[in-house]
């Protein structure tokens, strides 16, 4: 959580007049999103979110960010829709940082999800891979396997202070994934950090996705392994479970069927993307001081996720049944 | 600003069900507020803050609180309402805290307040005294003079850490306050803590108070003396701004005529307004810890305002005019 700028009203109704969205009611600051600064603003038209992006966006990116937003709205996707000001621009300055408006989405994310919620998830998935197949523009993924060794050669030398044997885990694993990661698979336009926190749901129906700020260029079903460790693992016990495996996997080929390479790989890629979160996790551990605003997140949960896909031997283990296809 | 509870989505829905409010769409915690933890909710039938109080609110002092926002209400005073459930009670309790939802006020609060903002504060103050005149519960100010001294004890040693020659000016404020403070002058419920954050306004014209959880029975004047503090000072130089102190003074007493009594003892209050926010400030300076989530703020401030009031002699240097009384 995290507002990190304070913006007066005067600056922000100067700001609002470049938009047609009427006239401003109230802004909050919430509390949500550790990258950016986001208010709820309340319009004489309606509620938006204006997002004022801090230093870890690099401002070169917004361009894809809020591009994609709108594609894929266009698409009919329920995500957030980037507001035009009335010089057709979507990205202007406040405080200083560069920053947009976006509109508000109804919804609540769960922190606990049901079978049903993944199952939804795997759909929307799978919807916005296909909605967002000729989206224009390419974003390199920083943080996929060419992004871990440098991540983890600064947080190496202190890895054993979390978790005694963590370092020589992770060499073995950083080595197996780097040696055997697939570059053949489809690519497109991944959310890449589509955690329950970034759905928001009205009862059992999925409302939206938001957060695109990690969204970027890279193997699909990349993206569908982030969703397993994301959703079908237990919080009690870190167990995989099962049936919220096979309903976000049965959902999503439903939508976008998989091929028979793309499922081969699934448990690699699952496994990198525990990894991968795993790595971002021990180096944020390792870096926030204590106190700080942001609520530090356990490595080891991801740990443990990595020791799982460890030993899967094929997607069949998570649930993926792929019919009148050779597994 | 502070949301120090998450809740779920299940157990907020749980929760809700016992109002009739509709059905809920989104809630976001909102970064303001720094005692308790504050969702802005919307509803299908509309937009409500929910607060749950956290431990430094007794919740023996809810019910005053509470009853004292529906009373203003209902007397036409524009802050928070709070919404009844369906079995006719305020409080309940979520996430093992007391809670409460009241009604959501638009408006913005001002971080540079002008002279028209000062008259209008001035003039709901005086109104909210009339307002809460016939208001049957009392609250004890413990944060009234009473309350000053074993504020200082626990801060005094490390006092002049903060500035040099602290401890001795306090000493001295504090016998002076202690000895002339007025117990006869007109008592009634004051807001004790009517800052700029507090107050909100939709262009010129204020729309709405809020956080009446400093609330008690007090002497009235003394609310107008932290007004004083908390909305005539500039912000770059410390410097008192008599068209503002004229404004505010001319606007509350207008609604509410103040006797020469009150008058003469304005300056005494303004100052001992002036070391009651010092003191609080001290306080949590040496006590908040390095990077908390509370932003700490600057007791020297105050410390500027005491020794401004210390050299006032009479309520009209503010820019109060006693038009037809004694001064």
């Amino acid at each position: 959580m995290a507002v990190y700028t304070d913006i007066s009203e005067g600056e922000l109704a100067s700001f609002l007049d470049a938009y047609s969205i009427g006239t401003l009611l109230s802004y909050k600051g919430i509390a949500e999103g550790v990258e950016n600064s986001n208010f709820l603003l309340h319009m004489s038209s309606g509620a938006y979110i204006l997002t004022l992006y801090e230093k870890r966006v690099n401002p070169d990116d917004l361009p894809f960010f809020i591009g994609l937003m709108q594609h894929l709205s266009d698409k009919g996707i329920n995500c957030p829709l980037p507001v035009q000001r009335k010089d057709g621009g979507t990205i202007g300055e406040l405080a200083g940082r560069p920053a947009a408006v976006v509109t508000f989405l109804e919804g609540m994310w769960m922190r606990r999800p049901t079978v049903e919620h993944c199952r939804e998830v795997g759909a929307a998935l799978a919807a916005m891979h296909l909605a967002g197949q000729d989206f224009p523009l390419r974003r390199h993924n920083a943080l996929s396997v060419g992004g871990w060794r440098p991540l983890w050669e600064r947080a190496a030398a202190r890895a054993d202070e979390v978790q005694k044997g963590l370092a020589r885990e992770v060499e073995a694993d950083l080595a197996l994934l780097e040696a055997n990661w697939p570059t053949d698979l489809p690519q497109g336009v991944i959310h890449a950090d589509l955690f329950p926190d970034n759905v928001f749901f009205l009862g059992q129906e999925l409302s939206g996705l938001i957060d695109f700020y990690f969204a970027c260029t890279d193997t699909l079903v990349y993206d569908l392994a982030i969703c397993l460790n994301a959703w079908c693992f237990e919080k009690d016990n870190y167990s995989f479970n099962l049936t919220k495996g096979t309903a976000l996997l049965s959902a999503y080929t439903a939508v976008r069927p998989i091929s028979p390479a793309e499922a081969r790989m699934l448990p690699l890629l699952a496994h990198g993307a525990a990894l991968r979160f795993m790595l971002t996790r021990l180096y944020d551990w390792l870096n926030t001081p204590a106190g700080s605003l942001v609520v530090k997140k356990d490595p080891i949960e991801y740990l443990r996720r990595m020791r799982f896909h460890r030993q899967i031997r094929s997607a069949s283990e998570y649930g993926l049944t792929m019919e009148g296809a050779p597994a």
